[in-house]
């Protein structure tokens, strides 16, 4: 398979953890570094800085308002980002054997059509030998509900203090190659979605 | 299978939405009137109530504070009453065919050996036809990873706004006959593990 | 989202069955009556009609043979079969919550090289009230792996055998609604694969 | 917890594998070896040896007879074994991520009944180095399905053809020490089951 080079493709990487002291960290820098090689823009859906987290109790994610305009700006803001992307990364580390609840609370927000019919490429990583697996495992049903088609790659980060520098470097033969083929895949399918729809 | 009369068995019913006007109430109502007719008390973790879901962005879980003493006093005493319950009812909705994140956060902020060893009831509702049946699938991964041991028999409620009264009635057969044996078979199992113990 | 009219795509449909009276022949004449309507050939791959199931004991996927000559010839020539197709739609009845082993046995004869990168739908059904839809989330997973790429919409046919006549027919609007979603998904986004790639 | 020491408990160990070569022997030999100090008898139902295995293509399973007297006898002496075990071990390796089909095929040939409320214990292996885990999870939702009562740990042998010998060693620490939990949990629990139905 022939791989084209991408032209301004868009892509909104979300992050999944609100822990103190997360991995996140290192995963965020790994992949932005890695993606910066290709003609590729990546924005950040980070659940710590995103005011669509800071709730207390109550969340009413954007479509269940009855009325668009009344739900609050970030939301809306948010929204209007997402529709415009060209792919997702989804980047989730793994508790329990589960996708972080920060992740589905985030991507809870917005309504399935903002997704649709866009790739996304699905990253876990955990501190154990199984980097996620399961995790990722179960963010493919999630993803398709949301109407997004995620590509067969994927890249699952074990032990990933000891795999990935705090200035997001590794040596790691396993995820160098997974990461290539992950986003090589992505840029792949997100220019097919995207090109062919012009060529229509 | 005969199922014993259970004697004083305290369990602890979690709840997983946030979201306002849950149907958790509905399912909440139903369930705790069902149980009341066995000689069992239950104890409600509702993450709407509960300070441990009052975060704003930073969320440390209890076994994550390098001194337990550390930890905030109601992560320490719901802790305590997890360790003391003998069975667990696990009640999720399901969002784009995935466990609630409230659930996930809350119960995720205590070590798996506070849960460990003790008996779990799986029960799901959605809008749709399917009554949640893949976050309760999930649910049975990420229950064992906490280290509980769940009953076969699921109870999966579809269409809960047309199938549970807002003052936790139903007529549906389906439903009571499902939960019929979803308390059954915890009240058995529960039985067996603490019975057993005294008898060693 | 406009789909195209496609232009000679050729589809492979693969049934998952092997057990007398089953309900794969009612799923079958439905599907194949369903998809007559579009510009669309299909081909079935049927566990029952194909030698590749006829084993006894021992069965070597195409893959593990150290020369590929040395297969029997009716691997070589399905392998060559589904290396042509523009697209796949993968029909599994669900046994105990899991995919029929039928149909992974039968998947698992060839290279995830053979599938890689062109779309799948994923249709399930059981005599329940679920529809198979445990199976079918089971089935992203399997299908990644084999390097495809599964449309969001899926099709969950419940209590089949009241649902779809022995002739194919059916009036469920849910399932009616949901195999238009499914086949208009499969032939646009196998279309873009396609053509995109002549468009390169 | 104190594990008790098991008085004449019976096992059956389920293999997953009809593949040539299978390494299947290896983690055969390496569990019976270790479960040999323990004071647990252990049978195998291997889909290689077994004539329900032998199928052509048509396969029913033992309670889809109208007359159960008309199920060939190994179906009904199988079940008899299948209902007179204290407890199970569920061998599978992961093919493309998912269950091993002559598991499932194997498996699903009983009642649920036949399983019903005794306990179970999950073992995969792979060649990979994820071990199997993804199939080990949905082998969770399977056995549920069954009635079994499954143990929280699981035992999941990455990359096997290193990690056990042809002659069922190893010297792996985390092999053996979650074989040592999967065992004694699984001989706890069918203690707990077993001799709490002697003290009813």
């Amino acid at each position: 398979m022939v791989f084209l080079t991408p032209a301004g493709l868009h892509f909104i990487l979300f992050l999944g953890s609100v822990r103190e002291n997360r991995n996140a960290e290192r995963v965020k820098k790994y992949l932005t570094n890695f993606i910066a090689k290709h003609n590729v823009s990546v924005e950040i859906f980070d659940p710590v800085e995103m005011a669509v987290y800071n709730y207390t109790k109550v969340v009413t994610p954007l479509h269940y308002y009855p009325k668009q305009e009344d739900a609050p700006q970030h939301l809306l803001d948010n929204n209007a980002r997402i529709k415009k992307a060209d792919g997702f990364i989804i980047v989730t580390p793994e508790y329990h054997s589960a996708v972080a609840p920060a992740l589905s609370t985030l991507m809870d927000q917005f309504p399935g059509l903002s997704y649709a019919y866009r790739p996304a490429a699905i990253v876990s990583y955990s501190k154990g030998r199984f980097g996620g697996i399961r995790a990722s495992t179960q963010l493919r049903t999630f993803l398709s509900e949301l109407g997004m088609i995620h590509i067969p790659s994927v890249l699952a980060i074990a032990k990933v203090e000891n795999t990935i520098t705090p200035d997001g470097q590794t040596k790691d033969d396993t995820v160098l190659a997974s990461t290539a083929a992950v986003v090589e895949e992505l840029i792949w399918f997100a220019t097919t979605v995207k090109e062919y729809s012009k060529v229509m």
